[in-house]
C-alpha cells in the first residue's frame, strides 16, 4: 500500500510500504478515505534531522473498517469511522476522566512502529476506545467538517473550554491557522460575547469572521497588546486561545489577557518555559491546555455538524490525493494553504 | 507614632514616624491591635537595595476604627476591623467579581507613600472596601485565626481552590511555611482525600498533620517527585498548591501534578519564566494562581474560625511587641519561627 514517510526537514516521500493488518485482538483495519495534513506535521517539516528509516506520518483520518480483531466490540467491518490524533484504550482512569490524551494504554500515530494517517490503511490499536462511527456514506458532504473532529475541531474547543470562553466573556484567538479558526467556531458556539482574532492572512480573516470573529486585529507583539488593550476599555481578554506554540505569541497571549483570566496553550510549545511569569502571577492569570482529548468531545461536537450548526471543514482550502502529500506540506508550509485535505 | 521601616537588606527599624491621620473622605483611621510579619516580607528583607528613605512595612493587621471619612458607610469609630493585604474600592469590575487584588482603584500598604501595617496606627484608603468587621472583642482568643484573614488563611484558600482541591482529590503543598500550612487547612476543609505536605521541619511538618496532613514527604527536588510518584500510584497528585516562589519548588510542583491537574502559584515567585513548560503542556497541566483576593473571601472564612472548625492562628508561633519587631524578621528568616504576630 502507499503511505507518506518524512525522512528529515522538508524531506516528504510518498511509498510503497507492508500492507496494514491487524496484529492484536483489540486491533481494527480500518482503509482511509480521508487524511489531513495538520500545522503540527511542520514543526518536523521544519527541525527534524535525516533519518534512514523515515517516520510515517498523519494522524487525523476517516475510513472505513476492513476488519477487526476478536476482542474489538464497538466497530464492525464496513462501518465509516473517525479516528483522534492519539490511540486510546477508552477504559484507563484518565479516559474515564476525559483525558483521553494521557491514557495509561494509548499512543501517538505512525513513527516508526505503527501506521500513519496519511497512508492507503492503518491497524487501529485499542479500536473500541479510539474509533468513533460516523451515522452518514463517505461520500457525504459534511465529511470535511466530521474529518475536523480528529484533530482541529475538538483542539479548537479545548482551547475555548480550557480558557472558559463562555457567555459575556471576550475572547482573543492568537493564531489565524485551521485551530485557531476552529477556536472562532467552538468559542462562538459556546456563547461568548466578543472574538478578537489576531492574524493578517485576508484569506484566513475572512473566513475567522464568517466563523463568528467580531474583531480583527493585524498587529503583532507590542502593538497587538496595546490594539487589544485599546479594543477592551484597557482590560484585555477574559479568554485568550494561544493557537501558534511560538514564545513570542505565548507572550503576546499573556499580554493581552484580562486580570482574572484564562490562556489556552494548545498551539505545541517550541519553548521550554513560559515568559512573562510575574506579570501573569500578580494579575491571577491562568495558563491551561494541552493536546486536545478529542476522543472525548467527538460525541458533543458531531450533532452540531451533522445538523448545519457549526462547519470546520471549510478550514480545508487544498485538496489532494495520496501522491499529492508532499506538495501538501510545502502548500502549507508556505501558507499558501490553511489546511489540506487528502482524498483517497 | 512608631512604625517599622525596612531600609535595606537585613536593616529593619522601628522608628517614630508623624502620626497617621484622614485624608480622603473616603479613608479610616485604624488604631492597630495585632499585625503579622509576612513570609514575603523576607523577600525584600534579603535583597532590598539600600534606601536612604525606607520603606514603610506591614500588610496583614487588625484594629479598632479611630475616626472615619465622611463618606464611609460600612465601618463606625469602634469597631474592631480585619484589613487584606492589599486595598482596595469594594466597587470596581474586578472587586465585583470578587478578585480584589487586581481593584482598579486599589494599592499596596507601606512603601513611602502609605502606612504600613507594622505599625501604631493606619490610616486606611478605600475604608468600605478594604476593611470587614470582626464580632469579637479585641481580647478574644481567636483573635490569631481571625488575623491570618488579613493573608495567609485567604491565601492558602487561594491556593486550594484555584489548584481545584475537593472531594475525592489528592492534593500536595509544597512549602511549609505559615501559608502551606493554610493551604493544608484550606484543602481539607474543601474536601481533600489526601494531602501530602512536602517539608521536613518537624515542628511545621507535625502542624500540618494536626491540621489535615495524610503523608509527609521530606526530600526535595528529583527524589521528592519520585516519592510523591510512589506514593500515588504513579500519577501525582490532582492539586498541588506551589508556597514558596522559587523555581525549584514551582519545578516540583510540576513534577508532582497529574496530568489534567493543576498547580496553583502563590508563593510570589522570584524568576521571570514558569519551567518546564513542554511536560505540563503535555499533561494538559493547569497553572493558576497569584495574589489571593482575600477580601472576598473573608466572609466564607470567618464563620469557620468563629465556630472553631479551622485554627489557622496556629500557625503563629512567636509574639512580640513593636519593638520587638526587627527580631521579628531575623527569627523568620533564620527558620527559628514559622509567622511572628505584633501585639500593640
Amino acid at each position: 500500500m502507499k503511505a507518506t514517510l518524512m525522512y528529515g526537514a522538508h524531506d516528504v516521500r510518498v511509498e510503497t510500504v507492508p500492507d496494514a493488518r491487524l496484529i492484536e485482538p483489540t486491533d481494527a483495519l480500518v482503509r482511509v478515505t480521508r487524511a489531513c495534513i495538520c500545522g503540527s506535521d511542520l514543526w518536523p517539516y521544519n527541525s527534524m534531522p535525516a533519518s534512514p528509516t523515515g517516520n510515517r506520518m498523519g494522524h487525523e483520518f476517516v475510513g472505513i473498517v476492513e476488519d477487526v480483531g476478536a476482542h474489538v466490540r464497538t466497530v464492525k467491518r464496513g462501518d465509516l469511522v473517525v479516528a483522534p490524533f492519539l490511540w486510546s484504550d477508552g477504559t484507563c482512569e484518565f479516559c474515564r476522566e476525559g483525558l483521553h490524551t494521557s491514557c495509561l494504554h494509548g499512543g501517538r500515530w505512525g513513527g516508526t512502529e505503527l501506521d500513519g494517517g496519511q497512508g492507503e490503511a492503518v491497524r487501529v490499536p485499542q479500536a473500541d476506545g479510539t474509533l468513533v462511527v460516523l451515522p452518514v456514506a463517505p461520500d457525504n458532504a459534511l465529511m470535511p467538517s466530521l474529518l475536523t473532529l480528529s484533530d482541529v475541531m475538538g483542539t479548537g474547543h479545548h482551547a475555548a473550554r480550557v480558557a472558559k470562553a463562555g457567555r459575556g466573556k471576550v475572547v482573543a484567538v492568537v493564531g489565524d491557522g485551521a485551530v485557531g479558526l476552529c477556536g472562532v467556531i467552538a468559542s462562538r458556539r459556546l456563547g461568548a460575547e466578543r472574538i478578537i482574532m489576531l492574524g493578517r492572512h485576508p484569506d484566513r480573516v475572512a473566513l475567522a469572521r464568517s466563523f463568528g470573529a467580531t474583531d480583527v486585529v493585524g498587529e503583532r507583539g507590542e502593538a497587538a497588546i496595546s490594539r487589544v488593550r485599546d479594543l477592551t476599555g484597557g482590560l484585555g481578554a477574559h479568554s485568550v486561545l494561544e493557537c501558534v506554540g511560538h514564545g513570542e505569541a505565548l507572550r503576546t497571549a499573556v499580554g493581552i489577557a484580562r486580570a482574572g483570566g484564562a490562556v489556552a496553550r494548545i498551539g505545541v510549545p517550541q519553548e521550554t518555559t513560559i515568559p512573562d511569569a510575574q506579570a501573569s502571577f500578580f494579575a491571577n492569570i491562568t495558563i491551561a491546555g494541552g493536546p486536545a482529548p478529542v476522543r472525548a468531545y467527538m460525541h458533543e461536537l458531531m450533532p452540531d455538524i451533522l445538523e448545519g450548526r457549526i462547519e470546520p471543514g471549510r478550514v480545508f482550502d487544498l485538496v489532494t490525493n495520496i501522491d499529492g502529500v508532499p506538495d501538501g506540506y510545502r502548500a502549507m508550509n508556505d501558507r499558501r494553504a490553511i489546511k489540506v485535505m487528502v482524498r483517497f
